[in-house]
């Protein structure tokens, strides 16, 4: 099952240096799940070769602009394209009366259903459960209320033990892989446990922009495969960053290393940052298993292979 | 004095084919005035080089989302650069409730003030006048309250006679070329005709996206020197352009032709048409003095040598 990430925009609140506001898509089992939306997102979208009828959802964060200014256009390009799959949106309760006014004011009655689902700032709410991911939300600390987002894969099936295999007719082993136990054709019964082992653990990646550093966060993050953490400044900023209630990239790498996640991806970089290297630097120096989100590159969820604890 | 337009959109609702949604710069004397705010126009401000904080005005058509959606995020940069200088928006009233609701949304008290003056469709109505231009209304045909825009340059001071320039005191020209008239010091009276000659009539540039094909339009439009007129379709889309309240490209022309406008410039194209080339064909061939405008390039505002009566 396909489980990956693409940071559409790495920039912060001022668009510069190249680097768009934050967008990124999820692919969990070519199903895609956009967070946040800032200016631009459908362009990007595009670039990327992106099918927009395979968006499903859309996760705001919060309402800053370089996070959600990109949602109207999107909805808008959705319906001249001819949607009529629904789009779900779980945002901050404020964007609903947004978009509604928009829609008002240019006469736009939606070919779609549009469902809208008010997010809480609340570390493991369910937000959204389907065949392929649940989605909870994590409390970040910003100047807004503002929503991280903790996705993980739908459990895999349980594995067949390889000297089992035999034993389970064919037209039996999705059950079996579903937990079932096998009844044999003289009634005798083998437990599930004989025949299968655990699955691997669902992968996790969570979602942490925009942030103050958080260390309420380490117990709800605790081995995710992947962690996207801001890293709007460096430390000799720290004092900036304590202000504005966004992190260092030493933050960043400090919760990594602390909740012993697989990899950390930076992103959300200060537009006063042409090279992010230093924000790099700073944060391998803590927690070795970190890159810079590169814009319209594709990092896949997965098990780390080297452990950083 | 410089008087330009630059096009930084020429596509129409769905953004495609490379071309951006609608948003022009015009530059009057170095004091800039945006007419229409697409999604994502700041980006290409800033790749046209343009000075954020030079925009005093921005002038919203009306309220589809290709032409204003990237209003908020122009003015939360505009912010985040640390502007002062007031900012004036003309727009249909609707933009200023879902301005404030998105200040609001992102905890924003801006920076400098911004003035808001709700637009009215009704051929002639001032909207604003400066010592650059003065801008009136031109009452547009659309599936919403649509207003285009006419900028008409400040006239000129009087031309001074070469063969009276000799009479007149160096400290007394600019009086003079103010329309005074001139007192010698044996107190007789020199009057002004005199001295001066009309200064060449004011430039005039029009901006008419979205309309249907107009007629009305066409006395307020008589000898403007520069015209952009939307040409969403080529008539074998004659029927759509109807129902969608569009311009053909020929029906651009025929507005043209029969406003006898020095010339005009194409934009708006729907994004069926991945070149532009057969709608110019259709209508050169009714008003020769017609180029599609080209995303980012700056054409001039002048008196037109050939004339197209």
């Amino acid at each position: 099952m396909r489980f990956q990430v693409t940071p559409l925009g790495t920039g912060a609140a001022l668009p510069a240096r190249g680097r768009s506001p934050s967008a990124q898509v999820i692919n969990a089992n070519e199903d895609l799940y956009l967070i946040d939306c800032g200016e631009g997102t459908q362009e990007r979208l595009r670039m990327a070769a992106f099918n927009f009828q395979r968006i499903g959802h859309i996760f705001i964060s919060h309402l800053h602009g370089d996070h959600y200014l990109g949602v109207m256009g999107l909805i808008s390009t959705m319906h001249l394209l001819g949607r009529d799959r629904e789009l779900h949106i779980h945002a901050p309760q404020e964007l609903k009366a947004i978009i509604d006014l928009q829609l008002q004011a240019s006469g736009t009655w939606l070919r779609y259903p549009l469902r809208f689902y008010a997010t809480r700032v609340e570390n493991g709410a369910v937000l959204w459960s389907d065949a392929h991911v649940e989605v909870t939300a994590l409390a970040l600390k910003h100047r807004l209320p503002t929503t991280g987002f903790l996705f993980r894969q739908r459990p895999a099936p349980r594995t067949l033990r390889k000297e089992s295999v035999h034993l389970i007719p064919h037209f039996r082993r999705n059950a079996i892989k579903a937990g079932e136990d096998l009844v044999r054709e003289d009634g005798t019964i083998v437990p599930n446990a004989e025949l299968t082992s655990d699955p691997p653990p669902p992968l996790r990646y969570a979602y942490c922009s925009d942030t103050a550093y958080n260390t309420d966060l380490i117990p709800h993050l605790h081995g995710v495969d992947l962690l996207y953490h801001e890293a709007t400044f460096t430390e000799h900023l720290a004092a900036r960053a304590r202000e504005t209630l966004h992190s260092t990239a030493r933050q960043a790498a400090t919760i990594a290393r602390d909740a012993e996640v697989g990899q950390l991806l930076l992103g959300h970089f200060s537009s006063r940052y042409k090279d992010v290297r230093p924000l790099l630097e700073e944060a391998v120096a803590v927690f070795p298993a970190t890159r810079a989100a590169d814009e319209g590159c594709t990092y896949p969820i997965q098990r780390s292979i080297v452990q950083n604890s």
